[in-house]
């Protein structure tokens, strides 16, 4: 086999590795618990052998690697390929993973955090396939985002950039996790989103989810979405936020950067259309008319693999752009 | 002389045109009356002369320019070297602008917008100096902006991209110019700072600058800068509607691209330390708390010549790349 790319999602939970081919089409995959709390040494051994053991299965070593790819949460320098801290693995301080990676299996290593390795999975196999400029948004827990500008990752001046969910929509509004009030995050994520409809109940509002709550004592964005889809009045204007917010963000970014594609991931798509459409409605209705050519707002493709598919898909790029070390 | 750049700022009422050496330091400059309704040949035939006449005045002629930059307000094809039309220029209707501008004078043309082309004049040599990551916006009229990522201009997917006026911070807010509700535009720039104060008055206000009103029926962001000076309270809050609005930007700014410096031009710079100093303040006050290293808001230092410098900065730009045809 010409060319072998490893994607690694390294998660507080799990480790997932993938092998994949030269066009980035998986070969096989695993999954492995991470372990965190036994340290870097130990984590990064087990990452190491789960590859070989990978490869091993296809008849390969770890010879046939041609390059790496890893994703994982910050802080991080990532172009330095350390891992500064994690708020998951608390044993994890200025890791130099990538030398580590490497010294254990010989291929060069890249690495970048996971909404950006995820975007780039997109961007390169999934749901931003054939254009060059795209704006990525997860919702899930929080809001992470990720920006292509004419075929490369944005990362900004000191590795932080398209920290979308902390965009401020509305100034004094909602407080966010950041610190920040108004943010995107605070209104549009699957956490936000269910923490909305739980204040409503709370504060009065008549609606079928009144039961939910009463009886589960909390509410997630799953039930908003199902009583939506039975009709419930709350539920509908609960997505509505949801989706003005994302709508606005948005237009923001059309106008920053000028994405072609803007491609939402994450738990809460599976929302499906009833969320898509209601962006799609608030975009139409608060978008300028001067420009022609309007952006494509559709949900991500690769599903639960994306994290492998995005670590891999960004080694393929960094050995076809001759930037591997 | 080694290598001989020419800006051209082409604007509806006039012409700027400069020479600059190999490190874009100014030789010599002129302007002249564009006299629009003339037609694109002859505004380019005035243009290509004017270029030549400088040169002749420095002992120069077409055959020592290294290559030739030009900034002009859209909708444009830049990349193609193309004005599609021009609100100024009526006349100016599909111009293939660097190509009759070739013709003429021998040298390789680059084109852009004048926000963009002014953001690169201040990235290269004025208020962006030392950083490769920057924000730029211009307080006129309207807001203008520039973005630059990693060292190059962001144009987005049909170069309409940094149209940062247009971000919606109040979304159902002040109605803009461009159709949409909320911009900053609509706030923050010098018409919309005196349309404000102006609106205020009207609506029975106190405030020293009634007597301007009444004396000469309008009211500029000059005015309300000066009657900020002299201790007006409409004037602050007024001021503090502008910074705020533009404070609030420059953070969505930061968590989109992650500028290292954020440069503000344009008329309204005029007011000096009273207006930046505000906008660090509403900076400050609603930036989370989590980036270690703050971003540097400034003001440009270019000035009037801002365009023809970028022009020429652009022009050298893309000779060192070797970029032009």
């Amino acid at each position: 086999m010409s060319e072998v790319f490893v994607g690694i999602d390294l998660g507080g939970t799990n480790i997932k590795i993938g092998l994949f081919d030269s066009q980035v089409k998986l070969i096989s995959k695993t999954a492995v618990a991470t372990e965190a709390d036994m340290g870097p040494e130990v984590v990064i051994d087990k990452m190491a052998q789960t590859v070989e053991e990978l490869l091993t299965g296809e008849g390969m070593s770890a010879r046939d690697i041609t390059a790496i790819g890893i994703g994982t949460p910050g802080p991080a320098k990532y172009s330095e390929g350390i891992i500064i801290k994690s708020t998951n693995m608390p044993k994890f301080k200025n890791v130099p993973i990538c030398r580590m990676l490497n010294e254990k299996l010989g291929a060069p290593v890249v690495f970048d955090n996971d909404a950006n390795v995820a975007c780039w999975g997109e961007y390169a196999v999934g749901a931003g396939k054939g254009v060059k400029n795209m704006v990525f948004f997860t919702l899930g827990t929080g809001i992470g985002g990720g920006i292509i500008n004419n075929g490369e990752l944005v990362h900004g001046c000191d590795e932080n950039a398209a920290e979308l969910g902390h965009i401020i929509i509305y100034p004094d509004g909602r407080e966010c996790n950041c610190g920040q009030r108004g943010c995107v995050e605070a209104y549009a994520s699957a956490d936000s989103t269910a923490r909305r409809a739980q204040e409503a109940l709370e504060a009065g509002s008549e609606s079928s989810l009144k039961k939910v709550l009463d009886q589960t004592g909390t509410i997630t964005s799953k039930d908003v979405y199902e009583h939506l889809a039975a009709g419930d009045k709350l539920a509908r204007e609960i997505t509505d936020g949801t989706a003005k917010a994302l709508a606005i963000t948005c237009i923001n970014m059309l106008h920053v950067t000028e994405p072609k594609r803007i491609v939402f991931a994450g738990g809460m798509i599976a929302a499906g259309d009833v969320l898509l459409n209601r962006i799609q409605d608030f975009f139409d209705e608060h978008i300028w008319t001067l420009k022609a050519e309007p952006v494509e707002i559709c949900f991500a493709t690769l599903g639960e693999d994306a994290g492998i598919i995005g670590a891999a898909a960004l080694a393929q790029h960094a050995h076809q752009q001759g930037k591997l070390k």
